[in-house]
């Protein structure tokens, strides 16, 4: 099972204050490059795999989609989808994406905002995917970057001159690392970009595209804080076909 | 045109002292990574793009391959290449990667070992390949990684603990970068991940697989120095099929 801190009340609150927490997709800076790796959504059938506070789903809903499964680990985010981003073709339920079971070929597109960082076994995961899209069909998922994971002490360092840089090591040594955000003692994955890729591709996928997250220059514009996010990425997103 | 920095004396010289220069394949930590990437080599056509001494072609000769061309654009590594990995069946010839021009589906391997990150325009050379490579052939490439060639001062940063950790900055910005190594200036251009397997992709290539380098337990106790390309990868290598 993962990790539940979403549940936590100090974490729940936290994440609340998020941007795109606050204002939905629009408050995603990454939301822009990964929008533009998505399929024309009329009539699809779409699972959004931690679909929080439904805000994809819902979006999905209005740009054509079919019907809608929003899948998540916290009850007080599926809570909060039914009641903020509720439709009749959404179906909002509660699993856990390290036991994830899913139909054969019931899905056109598998979508996941940073949720796939939490997971241990990602082959599993790839293949529970792969098993429940139609032929023809995608997934398209951002998580965490691999850049922005591998260090066992995350934070910028200051290098002669003052400039910034982020650190980089432990790469290739793959697994769990702990992080504290929000209050609470985070649990992810780090995974190398090459096993992302390569367990795709084991899995029967086909890469599409991949992005790494950096603003543009009207965001860094909109929000100066975001360019440090030019120095490394954050989000690393994927569309592959089956 | 590329820089040429093979044959200035002291480049020359120097890079002649390296492990992979006095030992071939063997003293290239990555080529175990890499050889696993290749198709078996019995009777295929191959391209080695930026073939130095001339260690694959002769490689590839003895593991079964028809045809082989080198081509790089240093005069003095060809001359070495044909003086000591010649063989009746491999032409070695001078070329230009920047300028590269190759006949229609002539090839059924293009290999290239740590060439491509010389190359500015990396979307005109990745059309080039898959266009004189047969339907079915294969492109595989080791370059320096991104995470490796991303900073504006890249060296080894002490952090609290005396722990080690490798500087990522400038990581979306690309283009040229400008190091300092076996006594020249080196020019070289930043790519990031997404961009190298996107332009892949646009030109025609599945992506097979990827490897990012890491030193096996065993490198690393024949190699102490080693130890530090597992905090960071140096090379990425990658395989694409036509």
């Amino acid at each position: 099972m993962v990790q539940n801190i979403y549940d936590e009340p100090v974490f729940f609150e936290g994440y609340g204050r998020l941007n795109r927490s606050v204002h939905g997709l629009a408050g995603a800076p990454e939301w822009p490059a990964l929008r533009s790796m998505l399929p024309d959504m009329r009539g699809l059938r779409v699972v959004d795999l931690g679909c929080g506070y439904g805000w994809f789903c819902r979006w999905a809903r209005e740009n054509g989609a079919g019907e809608v499964l929003g899948l998540d680990i916290s009850e007080k985010m599926l809570d909060r989808a039914r009641a903020e981003n509720g439709d009749p073709a959404i179906a909002y339920r509660r699993a856990d994406l390290a036991e994830l079971s899913l139909p054969k070929e019931a899905y056109d597109l598998v979508y996941s905002s940073l949720a796939f960082h939490y997971i241990e076994d990602a082959e599993r995961l790839y293949r529970t995917i792969h098993g429940t899209l139609v032929p023809g069909g995608r997934l398209v998922f951002s998580t965490e970057h691999p850049i922005y994971m591998a260090s066992v002490h995350p934070s910028w360092v200051t290098k002669g001159g003052g400039s910034r840089a982020w650190p980089v090591d432990h790469y290739s040594v793959e697994g769990r690392r702990t992080t504290h955000w929000l209050g609470a003692d985070v649990v992810k994955y780090h995974r190398t970009m090459a096993t992302t890729v390569n367990l795709l591709i084991r899995a029967g996928f086909r890469i599409l595209h991949i992005e790494e997250f950096s603003p543009t220059a009207a965001q860094i514009a909109a929000d100066a804080t975001l360019a440090e996010e030019t120095d490394r990425p954050m989000f690393l997103m994927i569309a592959a076909g089956k």
